[in-house]
C-alpha cells in the first residue's frame, strides 16, 4: 500500500496519491497534476478514481484534467450541485487492490465536505482517515465560508462531525488533512506532518471544548480574511475549471514589454529590497513564495499578467503558483530586470526604514504607520504605537482612509507583505512611502515596546 | 517539522531525515548518503546527529560517512561495544529546534536496541515512536540473531521493551520502524506505510499474545534464514565500515573481460529467461531487485565482481545494492551482453520447463525436482509432489544432495531465485538443469495439486 | 550564439535549436516536442519560427504541436503542397538576433528539400549549412523515394543541389545534416558528429565523383529499403499530423491483458534471449532501440498496441520512439512479463542455437538457414553458405518462399533483427524456428567461412 | 565518435568529452568534474586519458581528480615542469577507438602550450583542432602573462604556431577552443560556439595580420587585466591542487552568523538593488554570475568564506563558481538575508541613483563620478563626462585616489560590477556612496552625451 502526500507550497494544500495492487486514486489534487501522473508511473499503477472532500475554494481542483487524460471518475459530495463528476454518500465503499475506501459525511467547513476512510480488507480497525478541511493537525476547519448567517449553522454540523464521527474512528487511526500549516484554511493548523486522532485529542486546543455550545461559541467569533478570488475558485470547482495546460509564456523584448505594460497587470517578484532601490513603474511587488497566498488578493482574471524576475529567479514555479490560482493569461515574463535597467527604461524607488530610525521617528506626527497585518495577528501579538491597522487584502479599498500628506510607513510580520503594500500605494499615486525593513519580528527581536488594544 | 523515510529497496530499509528549524538528524543512514545530504540542502538544515537504533546485520551503516561529511555526532545504544561515535542511554534527551528526542532502551532484537521517541516541546504526550527492529507494522524483530542459545533471554527482553515500554506510549503514537515488508530483519511486515500503536495493539498477531510465556515460546519456535555476510556487516558496524565512496568501475571490452573472467565473481544481472538461453559460462544470475537480499549469500568479499546486464539495465541501482552490502571491489561491468556474444565467445544455455510440462513428468524417476524457497514457505504454503527443500542460501553448502545423474528441475516462489539456483548448479558441474517458469505462483495459478507434510 | 543538435536515437536523426538573442528557430523538429521548449526555457528565448528541411518520410514532424503552443512560424519548400505552414524560396532571408538564415533550393532527395544557411550579420562569409538530407556527413541522401522511375532525375537534381551550390558555400563552412549514422535516409552516413564543406570534400567517398553521370550511375545502382510506414509520415508530414500529445497508457492487470490480447498488437521489447525462453503466444519481439527502425515495418496504425516488458525496462524511451512514427493508440502495458508466467499464462518458447552448433549442422538438409539482413549488407559482406536472403522488412510478404517442414535457423547481423524474425515465423505457425545467437559477427569473429555470391 | 563542450560558465571554459568505442579522453578539465563522469557512464565509456592543453592559470585544473578516480593518465606540455602527469611532445600520437590524437606544439599564450589535432584512422586529414587558449573564435590568446618583458618573445611564438602550424592544418578543421566569449584569456572572443579554420581566416580580425611584425606589434599595445588569484591558480595547476570534494556547507543560524562574521569574509550574492536597500555591515556585494570572474579579485583564500543569500536563489552553482577557483573554505551560508532583518540584525544601506538623476547632477562639485570598467572598455567606448577610471579589480589598492568628503557616485557597464565597488567603498568606511542603476548603458541608451579621451 502506498500513501503519498503532495504538499502544495504556499496554500500548504495536502493532496493525496493512494495505490494499493495496480491501481491508485487521488485526494483533492491540484490542477497541476503532472506529479500524480508521475506517481503513477513511478508505480505502475493506473488512477481510476479521484475523490474530492468538499469544493474547495483556494485553488483550482485538477480532477477534471486527471480524468481527462486518464479516464479515472471522479467523485463528490452530494450536498453541492456540481457540473461535472459522480456523487458519493454516508457508506458508501470503493475497493482499491488490499483496501477499501468509505465515505463518510462531514458536513460544517461546506455541507458538501466528506472525509474518506481507509481499511485493509480483513481488518475490522479503520486505518487511516482523509479529513479535508474537517480536521487539520492541533486545528478544525474555518465555518464562515457561507457568510456571518451560517456560521452557527455549519459550526453545530462541524462539531457533530469531528466529535461524534471523525474523533470516534479510533485513537490509532492515522489523519490526513487537506491543509498543513499557513493554510488560510484553518487558524492554527500546526507544523506536524503527520498526526493520529489519539494525539489530536490529546494535543488539539480546540478538540477540548466538551460542550457543543463552547465549540460553537468559539468558532463564532473566529474572524478569517475570505480573498476575492475564492468566489472564482467556488464557482471553477463546483462548474468544472477551464482545462488548458500549465502556460510557457514567452520571454518579453523590453520594446514588446513597453508596448504591453499599459493593458497588463505587471507583477514583480523580487525581494521588497531589491524592488524598494528600483522597479518598472505601476507594478505590483509579489515575492515568488507569497504568489499563492497573495496573487488571489491582488490579481484580476482579466488583464493578461506580466512578470518580471531576476535572473536567477525560477519561473516555473511562479508560473504553477499562478496556475493554481486559475491565472492563465500569462503575457510574457523579463527574465532579468538589469535588462530594463540597461535599456535606460523609467524606474521608480521607494523609501524603506530600519526599526530603529522607525523608533527614532515615532513621535513626529508628519508619519503615518500603516501596519498591513491581518486584525488577529494585530490584537493578538499587539503593535507599534500608533499604527493603524488595514489588512493587506482589504488595502485598495481603503486607500481613502490614508493620508496624501503624510510619509507612510509601512510595516508587517517580517516585511514582505510590506512589499506588496508598498508598491500598491506607490502605484496609487501615494508619493511618499517607505517600507519597514523586518517588520515587528525586527521591532520584536529588538526589544521595542509592543502596544495592544 | 519534517519527516521522511528513505526507503531502500529490495532490504525493505528505512532510514528517516527528521528536520526542525535549522537542523536535521538522521536515523539509520544506509551507506549511500547522497540522499539525506540532498535533503538537507533542500530543507536549509544542518544534520547534526546521526541516531542509530541498533547495530544492524543486514546492510551497512552509513553514519560514519554522514559524520564525516557533515561533522555530526553519532549515537549508539551502550549494551555493545561500538568501535565509534558516543553512547546514549533510557531517558537522554536531545533537542532538535521544536521537539525533543528521548532515548527508550528496548533490547530484544539485540541488546543495544533502542527506541527514539519523538515528543513536541510543550506537549506531554509523545508524537512518535522510531521502533527500529523491535517493532514493525504487523510484526516484531526477529531475537536469534545471537544464536539458539539466546533466543529465550531476547525474547523475553523483547516482550518487555514492547509491551511494557513501546506500547505503554499511548495509541495515538505514530510508529515508524526500521524494516518495511520484504525484510529478513522481521517475519511478516505488513505493506502499510505508516501505522501507530493503537492501530498495531487491534491488529497486529503478534501483539495479540497476552502472556509472556506464550510470546516468548511463539519466537522460540521462529525460523529465520541468516545469511553468512550478516557476519561482515556485524563486523562493519560494531568497527566502523571503510570509508570508501560509490565506485565508479569501469566498462570492459570484451579482452579485458575475458582475461578477468577467471579471477572474478561474475553476476549476470538480466532475468532468469534471458539467462536460461544464454550466459557466460561460470557466471551467477541475479536478477536486480534480487541483489539486496541475495548477493549476500551467494559473492564473497575477496574477488573482484564483474557485472554482465543488457543494454537498458540501469547501471546505478546495481552499484548501490553492491555497495550497501559492503561490495566494493567492482572490477568492471559489461554494458550490453550482446558485445559477448557477437564477438564469438562462448557461452552456455540450461533448460527450463513450463508448469505443464513438469506437471506431465513429475512421475518420471529421471528427474529430481529441486524447491529453494525458503523451509517456512515450504511448509507453509505447501509444495508440488515429490520436491525436495533446500533453501536457495544453503544450495552451495548441499550440493551432495543433489544426483549427478538425473534432470534437476528447480522452482520457487515465481522464478526468479530459481535464476540465482540454476547458475550455481551449472557453475558447480550439474550436467542437466531446469528452471520452472513462473514458479510455484504459477502451479497454483493453474490449479494443480499442492502437496504438504 | 547558440546551437543545440538533438539526436533522436535510432531514427539517428538531428533537429536544431539555434538561439540568438531574445529568440529562437527549430529546424525539423521531432514530435515530442518538450526538448525544444526546455530548451527555450533554459536559454530564455522565445521560439519564433519552424524551419523544415523537407517533408521527412521516416518520422512525424513536430511542426504544428511546437506553433501551436509558441505561436511559431513554419517555414516549408514549395515545391510540395503542404496543408499548414508558409512557403519559402531560394534567397528568402530570415533575420534571427545577430545571425540571419537563408534559404537555398537544394532538390533531389526530394523536390522540395531545402538546405538554410547560417551568415552572422556583418560578414559575407557563409558560417553554417542546415543541409536536411541533402548532405550528411561521408554521404548524400537517397534518392530513390519517388520510385524506380525518377530516381535519375532526382539524382541529377542532387549532384547540382551538392556540387554546385553547397560544396560551393566554402570549405570552412560548418555543415549541419539531418540525419546521423543509421539513419535510412543515406546509406554510409558517418559517424563523426560535427562537419565542414572542407573535411567533406576531402573524405566523403560519394563527393569524388567529378562528373555528373558517374554520380549519377552510382546513385541508379543504390538499393535502399523502404519501409510500409513512410506512406503514413508522408502523409502526415504533407498535410500536417494528428495534434496527440505524447501517451499515458495505463498499466495493465493480467486479466484486461487477455481480454484485450486477441485485438491488439502485442510487441515484446524484452532481449531476443529473453524472448526466445518465454513469451506470449502471439507476441512480436522488437528490442527497445529497434523500436524506431522497425516498428514502422511490423506494427498497423489500426489495431491498439500492447508493450510487454521486463521490470527493469524505462517504459518512457518506448512510447517516445512509438510516438515518433505516428503510433498514437497504445491499450496498455504490461510492466513485468514475470507477472504473466505468475498468473500460469501460457506461454510459447522458440529454438535458438550457437553459431558453433550451426557450423556443425549446416550440412543437414533438414535445415533452413534464413538470413534476414538487408540485401546490401548481404552481397557486400558474405553470408553464411546456403543462406536464403529475405529482408526483414519483407519477412510478412514473402513467408510462401519458407519451407514448413525444415527446420528454420535465422540469422542477421548481431541477433536483435533476429528475434523479430523468430517472432514473426512463431506468429505465422512455423513451428520450428530458432535465432542464431551473435548473428553473422559471432560466425565471422570465430573465423568461419563467408560466402559471396 | 562523440566529442561533447563542456561550457563553464563566466569563466567561458570549454572542455572536451571525446569518446569512441568502449574509451573517452577529457581536455582541459574543471575542477568538478561530476560533468565528465556522468558523461562517461551515459555513454559507456572509460575515460583513460586527460589532455592539458596548458597549465591554465583562470580555474583550477580537474585532472588530479579526475585522475584519481578514474585511474586515467594526465599528459601535459614539456616546456613546464609539472609536479604530476607525464610530459607529451610534437608529433605524439595517441589512439582512441576509431580516431587518433597528435600533439602539435603552439607555444605563445605560454610556453608550454599544446594544440591537441584529432584524425579520422583512415584519413590523411585532420579533423578537428583543439587549440586551448592558442587560437578562439574571433581572436587569439593573450600573450602578457609573464609580464611585459616576455610580450615579444611570447607573441612571435604565438604567431608562429597559429599562422604556421594551425591555419595549415586544413580549411575544413573544426576548431575546438579553450575559452569562449567573456573569458579574461582573450580579448574579443566571438560568441560563435564552433567554428572551423577556414571561417577563422576569413573573419577573425587578428588574422588578416600578414605580417608577423605587425602581428607582434599588436599584441604588444594589448592591455588586459590579470587577476591576482592567478598566481594560486598556476601554483595549484603546476603543483597539482589540492584533491578536495566540493564543499557542502551548514546554513547557518543568525547566532552563528554573529560570532564568525569578523573573521570571515562575507558575500552576498543577490542583486545590486537588493544589496543598496539593505545588507549586513561589512559584506561584500558580488552577484551569482560574477563569482567566476570576480571572485577572485576581491576574497582572500584564507579567511573562511560566509555566503549570504535569497531564498530563491540556488546555493550550487555558487559553491561551484568558488571551488574551480580553489576556495575550499567555505564557513557557511544564510539562506535567506530575511532571517538577518527579523532578527533585528544591524543592516546598512548605500546610495544610488537614475541615470536621469547623475545628469542633472553633473556640474555639482561634490559629487566624485568613479568608472569601475576595465581601462580598455573606457577608453574604446567613451565615458561619462568627469569619470574617474579605476578598474574594479584594482579598486581596493587605489582608495587613497578617491576623496573622503564627496559623494562617490559609481557607475560600471550595466550596474553588477558597480554593486561589488560600491560594497567595496562602503566596507572601506566611504560613508557616501552611491551606484548608478543601469550604468553606461543606461546612460548611453537615453542618448546622454559620452565623452572620450
Amino acid at each position: 500500500m502506498i500513501i503519498e502526500r503532495i504538499i502544495s507550497d504556499g496554500l500548504a494544500h495536502y493532496s493525496y496519491y493512494i495505490g494499493s495492487g495496480s491501481e491508485a486514486i487521488i485526494i483533492d489534487p491540484r490542477r497541476d497534476i503532472d506529479v500524480y501522473i508521475n506517481l503513477a508511473k513511478k508505480y505502475n499503477q493506473r488512477i481510476i478514481g479521484v475523490f474530492e472532500t468538499h469544493r474547495n475554494e483556494d485553488y483550482t481542483i485538477g480532477s477534471l484534467n486527471l480524468s481527462k487524460l486518464t479516464g479515472a471518475s471522479i467523485y463528490h459530495g452530494s450536498k453541492l450541485d456540481f457540473g461535472y463528476g459522480e456523487y458519493v454518500g454516508e457508506g458508501d465503499v470503493f475497493k482499491l487492490g488490499s483496501v477499501e475506501i468509505s465515505v463518510l459525511e462531514t458536513p460544517g467547513h461546506t455541507d458538501e465536505s466528506l472525509t474518506y476512510t481507509l481499511r485493509e480488507i480483513g481488518e475490522k480497525e479503520v486505518y487511516a482517515a482523509f479529513t479535508g478541511d474537517s480536521l487539520f493537525a492541533g486545528e478544525v476547519g474555518r465555518t464562515d465560508l457561507y457568510g456571518e448567517s451560517h456560521i452557527r449553522r455549519l459550526s453545530e454540523a462541524l462539531y457533530e462531525s469531528v466529535f461524534d464521527k471523525i474523533l470516534n474512528l479510533g485513537d490509532g487511526v492515522l489523519v490526513f488533512p487537506g491543509h498543513g500549516p499557513g493554510s488560510v484554511c484553518g487558524g492554527n493548523i500546526s507544523v506536524r506532518t503527520f498526526t493520529t486522532i489519539g494525539y489530536e485529542k490529546k494535543t488539539s486546543k480546540v478538540l477540548q471544548f466538551k460542550d457543543r455550545d463552547d465549540f460553537v461559541n468559539y468558532k463564532l467569533q473566529e474572524r478569517f480574511e475570505k480573498p476575492p478570488y475564492f468566489t472564482r475558485m467556488e464557482l471553477y470547482n463546483k462548474n468544472g475549471p477551464p482545462l488548458k495546460d500549465l502556460p510557457t509564456p514567452p520571454p518579453l523584448k523590453i520594446g514588446d514589454l513597453k508596448k504591453h505594460a499599459d493593458n497588463s497587470q505587471i507583477i514583480d517578484v523580487r525581494s521588497p529590497e531589491a524592488f524598494y532601490t528600483a522597479h518598472i513603474p505601476g507594478s505590483i511587488n509579489i515575492w515568488i513564495s507569497g504568489l499563492p497566498l497573495f496573487a488571489g488578493w491582488i490579481l484580476n482574471y482579466e488583464q493578461p499578467i506580466i512578470i518580471i524576475k531576476d535572473d536567477g529567479q525560477l519561473l516555473d514555479p511562479i508560473l504553477r503558483y499562478l496556475y493554481r490560482l486559475g491565472f492563465d493569461n500569462i503575457g510574457g515574463y523579463l527574465n532579468n530586470i538589469s535588462e530594463w535597467f540597461k535599456s535606460g527604461g523609467k524606474y521608480n524607488r521607494s523609501g524603506f526604514i530600519s526599526v530603529e530610525e522607525l523608533k527614532n521617528r515615532l513621535t513626529d506626527n508628519k508619519i503615518f504607520l500603516l501596519d498591513v497585518r491581518d486584525s488577529k495577528t494585530y490584537s493578538e501579538l499587539g503593535f507599534i504605537q500608533g499604527a493603524y491597522n488595514i489588512y493587506l487584502g482589504y488595502l485598495r479599498e481603503r486607500l481613502s482612509d490614508l493620508p496624501k500628506d503624510r510619509d507612510i510607513y509601512v510595516y508587517c510580520d517580517s516585511g514582505f507583505k510590506t512589499g506588496i503594500a508598498v508598491s500598491i500605494l506607490l502605484k496609487a499615486g501615494f508619493s511618499s512611502v517607505a517600507g519597514v525593513i523586518g517588520g515587528f519580528s525586527a521591532w520584536v527581536s529588538r526589544g521595542y515596546p509592543v502596544h495592544r488594544t
